[in-house]
């Protein structure tokens, strides 16, 4: 397992961690198999979308202020339940298939981390299981063998 | 896998299910891996999200309502079409990370099993795998040697 | 990992996809473990719900569509911003638990592939990781001998 920080900007945020995932998963050595990327705050999530035009999560953040907004009528005194909420809508983690050692993301997909009460300190870890018996990690011999 | 059998209160409720998820963990075996909770029901789902504060469950519960309606015009002739729709929005599993055979949650973090259209009796699976070669389980030996 | 190709029609829809996952996990071998459903584009999204009734993958997009609207001032140039906050709100990926060689699903449970900017042609993969050391895929053996 790799553990992350980062720190996000603004109220609301998305972050791109899609780098910070595939050296996760080199870390690992595993070549065919899954990585669960995974956020341990509930005023977070992580997303897979589009950032090649970096409104694509401006707008999302638009969108899911407009679903779930800041204010309105919630009863938990710390005032944050919108974010709360956020986090159950999208979710807390996501996983990417491994494939040759690398994650299999579609040609517009980048994965983020998602802050809907910040700006903050935060933390996310990647978890990388291996879908063959004999991967280099498990046997501790790193970019011996290529499973196909 | 393990399975459990819940009873939901109200028509929509938030059940906190870490304590059977680390059951679960225990169970397995597996020091080092990754846990998928699954709802098997269509107008249940699965979160993570804060339980320290009983209004945060709360608030999730009251925000879905105004995100999707009990009525909204639906075609459904069960009429709980509403329960559906806040199933596919949060999902019916989430994977937590497995480290030193416990789940890697944040400080605030509990699972929720979802139930929109109760009261119900309900079930949920757990599955836990590993993400090295011989952990505890795989060796059909428990508790002999712990992954680092 | 196996690979699928489907047609998705209208500007939205829900595509079961419950043959072909049962597929990728007949073609892995794996009989305990869990399985991936991988959605690889932007303006899609992978969920489960009920398809006994047509009309609740319907109420689903017509929900989806009161929650994100298509028009709502949105600054993404492409006009497509309401599919990519519906993938995230939905989410690129579902897992399911394996068992006998079979996803463990509900009774009323099927697996959708969801368009959200269609009518397109479109991917979507499933990886298949074994909970268990001795699958008959890890041995590179088929069907000699099952897991309980």
């Amino acid at each position: 397992m790799e553990s992350f920080e980062i720190s996000t900007r603004g109220h609301e945020s998305l972050v791109d961690i899609t780098g910070q995932l595939r050296e996760a998963i080199e870390a690992s050595g595993v070549e065919d198999g899954l990585a669960l990327v995974y956020c341990p705050h509930t005023t977070g999530a992580i997303t897979i979308n589009e950032n090649a035009d970096p409104d694509v999560p401006r707008d999302i953040l638009y969108a899911l202020d407009k679903i779930a907004p800041w204010q309105a009528g919630y009863r938990h005194t710390e005032g944050n339940s919108a974010a709360h909420v956020k986090s159950s809508l999208v979710g807390s983690c996501v996983q990417v298939i491994v494939n040759g050692g690398r994650p299999l993301l579609g040609t517009w997909q980048s994965v983020f981390f998602c802050e809907f009460d910040g700006p903050r300190r935060r933390r996310f870890q990647v978890q990388v299981v291996s879908a063959t018996k004999d991967s280099s990690r498990n046997l501790g011999v790193k970019g011996v063998s290529k499973e196909t």
